[in-house]
């Protein structure tokens, strides 16, 4: 571990923002340098009686922070220039927003699913390309569904050869602290306009390109879970459910859960994290029901939880490390899933 | 047409068995003998309301009835005595309950999907078998889910041949008459404990044995449609989406939706029957997302929308003629589809 | 009944706008002379279907719509300028958008609760003041939720006197046919931030100047009714449980009905509704809970829900024929009240 | 502090038990003895996995739990043998199932609210009746929503006087990992049949006898809290909202959050207590909306909110404690607080 620690500051403080905040602030190698913040609600309260160095979206947010008696220090771009590593956290395709604060500061910059690939030179999957962020100005975390997709088709294709994915995602509506989202009682397209294939097998390329995968996607009225539904056609014919089951056993960040142990929903999923004691309740792991495991002729089937606010955690962690080239691969996983309870 | 009319008695006053009775009363050949009833709650009261012959599902049911003031006219074995066919409506895996009372009697059965598929000489669905249930003494209306896929496969195969399907179910938690069943807010696997490939791909073979359908399933909170995902490996390798729209042009009781148009969820699918007129704004018809349909290689993907309470009453209507050999296939099908106002 | 119809516009076809559209269809005093349409949707589709004449909501709405193949015939002006009546059924807030149309023509004009009660000379329901509205050149037909209050505390009021009445309301979330808005697993403060005591019960004075209402609201995931807890402190010291009921059994549009018989729910008022087989399996009728009616003291309890769809359809067409003064206020109810299968 | 710790035991691990467990293990003067559960499920592994004492709650338990290879060491009876205080955490009306092994042992029981208030000797609520407690062979610390209620009314009355208190609440539907109750889109009558007034305001006077409180109360598709409506008129004529702020910023266990800083909904409230960055992100305290609070003539109005799987938590700690009389109020509600990291 190099001598110095590695200064992260975080722009945006919804979902992703806060997790990644108090993640950074548990890693012994790096140190939390500030949070952009648009609005003096609860959650920029919650900043300062955290003792996190607070700074302004704009000098229009920064005057509101402030007149709301919170102690914000300056401007994203004050911020900005006191990283080596920014986390770009802001809503969906508001990324570019930033850019030109971004470009004229010396901070690497890490942006989130979200954001169109183009925006950064590397879409990022710890398990999967850690090597191709190393050193890199602008890398992409490819997003909760895509992390899901990546650790389970990794690992499949590294243990079975991938003949042809397909996956069918019931997407959860919204996140629990939004109340103005719905659907409250449909089930609906996702996109809107239909558009077959969706575009999350595409995502997976970003990552692993050599993957042929197929993806469909609706959105259903629940708020702690994507569900996926795996359809996978393998190379190798003597592929068995056990064998799957000792793949996943084997990977990084994939947890199993049981049916016949009372996991019948995401619902148990969500209480499951909340008894690991975790931060907010949060399961980094990807969740695969293992007694859903089931392989028929060269098809393996299984379903699986992508709990969409923790999945990402763990990779932005490693995602700085990478950019800054402080770790390799391993290392960076070991202590990220150390640090953050994550029990392989 | 036949000069008497079908005598026709409903055990079960539910979802199903209040639409059938609906149904059958606006048919030309049949007669709606009477209504058999578990208690006297407001379903009973519009029985009487509406004019049909109320009878108790046994002495204790007829005292509760008549003593909340309702002309209830015997037990369902009167009822069943009076019958040439009696449709069963009662809840999943009850019907065995009042086997020995129709097997007292003269009455041909029509069973409902929740029955296991054994109970019946044949599982039907009117477009996929009716000979096959012409003259016999018992059939099954196969299941809200089981009657849209063979709408839906039968199709397909019938156009392009089906190598092998794929669907995963998003399914309705409940009916919207039921406040009492979830989940609030949660993805249920179903069955749960986990059981892959799910029952629906066989339930599929029992009306259509030549067909390989692997299915997987899970509750999301919804009550007005199931939701189904298809992906169907065809052996037609021209096959195109225009060809396949085309298919379902041509199909009976299948309707094509737009999501350019509006369609963008199983919400406006349900606010489109309403504004169709029909009964109880119902949707008989298999709702099929016109721009979903999407060909890769030579596999077929769609979404679907199946109204659970609806699809199957034609079903029911067709099968009470096809085991009184009162009428062929396409005659049944042209008039139930006019009497109960679907267009095609 | 005056010679000729009452000639009747509708901009907007929403939710509102297409109940008011088939209301006014089946009245034979008026004539549906065109509904105006922002897009070439579903909804306009079937306006075309139903024969119903087409505007555009302006040039680049009537452009799309003739470019959709559907028989657009002019623009928001062309229509108010055949009309004696235009119902404007806008989104809330928005019909001030259209007010230099409907100023610059002849016609009188009926608006929505969503707007302002400034915009119109006098806010209505039928029963409680008809007669206000008789000759008026614009009119703004009250909320759903104050159609209810008004339906079922002028009853109390007229009968017992209202001291002080309050209400608590669990909103819908929305309308079935919108799968944006939420929430999914939350109760949201309604209006947020909190204001207290809501509007509702200023709602209710506009109509009922004299009745001292205080009100509390808040936004449940459901989409079929607002359900509202009532608690009323009456002046009438004798009042009974049992004269309460009478005084709704008495009152027009008001439908009671019993737990004990299966209505549970909201969930169960729906289906009433659809065995109704009235259109869009609509309740026009205020539904209060016979057996909550409890008094203590001088007290009166109840639950009651309002279907927010169709609650105001019928004071639609009351208003239409205030304005127009060709009825007087019992031969107009009655009138609607046939025409739309309302009992009493 | 006495020098031999509390021995406690808990009966059930559910919403409540698992809670409880962990509570008592935070306390420096309990010692958790051991835990009764029926199945070998996840939360059965997880007792084992955190080294807390596992039992079963009979034979056939014990065995099923050995068979799963879960360290059980004996069944309830062997539990209760070994306590000074045993919690009951059954699920409603289940706990005159163990209550012959409660009455042959010399364990202290303490029964939560769902049960029959006359099952203990006392119904408990810290701040309410804590003294009333000491000593007692059976307590039964009072519901979710009572206790809410105890807070909220008790500082009220304690303040200003409560002439007459009315509560209209939105109960929650049901707990986050039970994917079974609904409903799904409903508002639910509770109970239902209809009863008004409901029994929360007859559960608030077994702890605070001579408060009159009439309420109301109805199930939505919700699960994390449940949501009051509270209309209360005082005795003080001279209160004001600045007032009632107060007395709830000195009162304990109960926070203030202004929906001005984005506490818009319960979906906020969950989201704090996430950030709070408590086990399980449970909010212990009655959460009140500060600007919500409102004085028109002599009634206070305001919303709250009742995290109903976290509140009685820190009651049942201080019961233990009132029961073996090893503190007094004040000295057990401060420790209590501070071991759970409630602030005030
Ligand atoms: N929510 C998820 O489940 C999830 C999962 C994986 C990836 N992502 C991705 O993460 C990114 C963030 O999503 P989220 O869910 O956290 O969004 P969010 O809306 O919860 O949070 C974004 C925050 O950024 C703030 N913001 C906006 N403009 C800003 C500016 N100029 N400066 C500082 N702050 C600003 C907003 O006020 C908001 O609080 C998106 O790309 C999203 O696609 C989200
Ligand atoms: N609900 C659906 O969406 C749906 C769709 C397709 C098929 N089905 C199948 O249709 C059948 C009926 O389902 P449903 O949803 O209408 O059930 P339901 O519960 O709505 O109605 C069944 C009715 O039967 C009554 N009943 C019970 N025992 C009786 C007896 N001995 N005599 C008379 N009545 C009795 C019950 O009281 C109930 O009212 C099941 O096999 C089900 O699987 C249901
Ligand atoms: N939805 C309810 O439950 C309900 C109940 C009672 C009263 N209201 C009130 O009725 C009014 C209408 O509400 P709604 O729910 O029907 O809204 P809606 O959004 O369902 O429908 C409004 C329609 O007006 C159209 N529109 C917008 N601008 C237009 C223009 N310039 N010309 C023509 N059409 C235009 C929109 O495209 C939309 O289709 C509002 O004032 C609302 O508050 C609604
Ligand atoms: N859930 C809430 O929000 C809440 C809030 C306040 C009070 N309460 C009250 O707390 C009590 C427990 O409720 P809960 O929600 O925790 O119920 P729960 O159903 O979540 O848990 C009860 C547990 O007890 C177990 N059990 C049943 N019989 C048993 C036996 N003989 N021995 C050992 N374990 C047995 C069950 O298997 C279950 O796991 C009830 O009285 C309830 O009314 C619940």
């Amino acid at each position: 571990m190099n001598m110095r620690k590695i200064r992260v500051g975080i722009t945006g403080y919804g979902t992703i923002g806060r997790r990644v905040a108090d993640a950074v602030a548990r890693q012994p190698d790096m140190e939390l340098v500030g949070i952009a913040k648009v609005r003096p609600d609860y959650k920029a309260r919650l900043i300062a009686e955290r003792g996190y160095p607070l700074y302004g979206a704009d000098e229009e947010s920064l005057a509101a922070l402030r007149a709301a008696g919170l102690p914000a220090r300056g401007v994203v771009a004050d911020l900005v220039a006191g990283c080596d590593v920014v986390v770009d956290t802001l809503p969906p395709k508001q990324a570019s927003r930033l850019l030109p604060i971004y470009q004229a500061s010396e901070a690497r910059v890490i942006f989130q699913g979200g954001e169109p690939a183009g925006i950064a030179e590397v879409s990022f999957n710890a398990q999967s390309n850690y090597e191709a962020a190393v050193g890199r100005r602008t890398v992409r975390v490819v997003s909760c569904n895509t992390t899901g997709l990546c650790r389970a088709l990794g690992t499949i294709d590294r243990a079975f050869g991938v003949e042809k994915a397909r996956v069918v995602l019931a997407r959860k509506a919204t996140d629990p602290d939004d109340p103005d989202t719905g659907p409250v009682d449909a089930v609906v397209l996702d996109p809107a306009p239909a558009q077959l294939p969706s575009h999350h097998g595409r995502s997976v390329a970003t990552v692993l390109p050599h993957l042929k995968v197929i993806s469909m996607a609706a959105k259903v009225p629940t708020t702690h879970a994507h569900f996926h539904s795996l359809l996978i056609t393998v190379k190798d014919r003597n592929v068995t459910a056990g064998a799957v089951v000792r793949a996943f056993e084997e990977a990084t960040r994939v947890v199993l859960l049981d049916s016949r142990e009372g996991f019948r929903s995401t619902a148990q999923v969500f209480d499951y994290a909340r008894e690991l004691g975790r931060s907010r309740s949060d399961l980094y792991e990807l969740a695969v029901w293992r007694d859903s495991v089931t392989v028929v002729d060269d098809e393996v089937y299984f379903f699986m939880a992508v709990h969409q606010e923790a999945i990402v955690i763990p990779e932005n962690v490693d995602a700085i490390r990478a950019v800054t080239g402080t770790m390799d691969r391993d290392e960076s996983i070991r202590l990220t899933n150390r640090t953050l309870g994550i029990l392989k």
